[in-house]
């Protein structure tokens, strides 16, 4: 009989270190050819989209999809786990939190890689949902000290460096412009609803590793083609999915200012293939398109830790 | 809330005849443009694989995927549900009988279309789980008097026949070999798990209706190419995944015997644009290769019957 764990199950078990430690070692394991990942293919609603994506981690005996209907009325995700040895489905999970989580964590994860090791002072442009999880990753990840977010809303932003503040342990202010934000970062988390650029060239300084974490889909920009030129590296979860959706690099494509041979994907990097920075001075960018080798590798272990710990509901038959 | 559904509950709900009326409308409803099929995608595991494929019938605010993992200790399908206005996950229905029925019901919509309308003698070949709903729905969509079902073993084919004279209503007998099953047929049924195939262009006579609902999968051929060469109009309920799944038809597009351009969507018969049988003498091949547009018409409406019915167990948060 599948388990079936909530939303409240998912935020007892799982944290961000742990995710980002579950990360490493699934996309090592992509990278030793010991798991897959398919991208995500979506069908168009009246006003929205179906999403579905799927994903195995061989080693661990586990194979299974996220998917979710994003509509006016709402989103809800679920992750369904497989065993790969006739276990059938084991685990019906909601997905929301657990999202939150691994997307978060995956830039955690790419900063632990690409940022340099010293990073010590990060920018947040945006300050929605998954900017909270961005933040803590990053912080994790690297001896931050100091984070300065902007975001369009005073209150959005003043809310989010307070409660930051708390929670982190680290001081966290609101400034008033993406500019203010930037001058200084080691790091520049950019996640936004935007669908016009908001981080620019001039915005980007010698040295700093960026995570393009905002909504992704073809028609969403966060990055215009002068600021993903300065990359001297770009890594993303999955270079297929981001052919069709991180318009930040399809039109930088299109512009004849980059060729999808330059990006490389994160298992790359995290496997030991390519270095994540080879100079002090290099600026690296790590687009993030979500994908569902990270939900399969973190609902895994969710599992496990919910059999481990009598947690959840079995259902079915 | 989502709604869980299990084998029982589906069983109480869901006919063969409901299903066939069921598939007659998203097929008009797919040849209108108004519901959409994604293709199976597969992800190999060591000793089987995962499927997962995903469907949307607007008109009906629902989409949604079915997903199994097949593997040695066994396999199990799952639909998943969404509403397409912001419901989110409405459904989670255990799908083997469900999907025992669909696949039947195919074959008997397709017979209904393409058949002789006065078939009275009908053939199977093939005992297993799948070929009691192929009978049951061919048996519903036309006159059958009767039926020969043959398969290798004397056992099996004596037990189905047996069975299914009880059930059905009609006279069904045991032979002991594809030509006496298939003489004077006019509806041929091949449902096996046959790697070589077991229908040949020698047992095809003119007029006759073929539904091959073998397991898919390249590997596997149920028709040799002088079989697939007699037939006069071949339809399939998804020709994008005929192309990459349906062996009998790929080995006689590779013979050069065949071209995919004349195999034809059953929408394309369903909904009137192409006529399921032209003439009495024709040949008419089927090849069922099992889609998610199946699944999730009849999965909403066994879900609306048990909103209505207070069937069903309310999961999650």
């Amino acid at each position: 009989m599948p388990l079936y764990l909530t939303e409240s199950d998912i935020n007892r078990l799982l944290t961000v270190p742990i995710a980002i430690d579950l990360l490493d070692e699934v996309f090592k394991a992509q990278a030793a050819g010991k798991a897959v990942n398919v991208p995500r293919s979506r069908i168009p609603l009246d006003k929205g989209s179906y999403n579905l994506m799927s994903s195995a981690w061989h080693e661990k005996g586990v194979v299974g999809q996220k998917s979710y209907a994003a509509a006016a009325g709402g989103i809800g995700f679920h992750v369904l786990l497989y065993g790969t040895r006739g276990e059938g489905l084991m685990a019906i999970i909601e997905a929301n939190r657990m999202g939150q989580i691994r997307t978060g964590s995956a830039s955690g994860l790419a900063s632990k890689y690409m940022a340099r090791p010293e990073s010590s002072v990060v920018a947040v442009i945006g300050s929605g949902y998954q900017a909270r999880t961005q933040l803590e990753a990053v912080v994790s990840a690297l001896p931050i000290k100091t984070a300065r977010v902007y975001s369009r809303s005073p209150e959005h932003r003043e809310g989010f460096a307070n409660a930051a503040t708390t929670d982190l342990e680290i001081g966290v202010s609101a400034v008033d412009s993406v500019e203010a934000a930037v001058e200084g970062a080691d790091v520049v988390i950019v996640v936004t609803s935007a669908s016009e650029p908001v981080l620019l060239g001039d915005h980007v300084a010698k040295g700093v590793h960026i995570n393009a974490a905002g909504a992704n889909g073809w028609l969403r920009r966060e990055l215009d083609t002068q600021a993903v030129s300065a990359a001297n590296l770009i890594v993303t979860d999955d270079v297929d999915q981001a052919k069709i959706e991180c318009a930040d690099l399809m039109r930088a494509v299109e512009a004849g200012r980059l060729m999808w041979q330059q990006v490389r994907p994160l298992s790359d990097v995290v496997g030991g293939a390519i270095s994540g920075r080879a100079f002090k001075d290099d600026v690296t960018l790590f687009e993030s398109q979500g994908v569902a080798l990270e939900d399969i590798a973190v609902g895994e272990w969710v599992y496990r830790q919910a059999v481990e710990q009598g947690i959840g509901t079995q259902v079915g038959s």
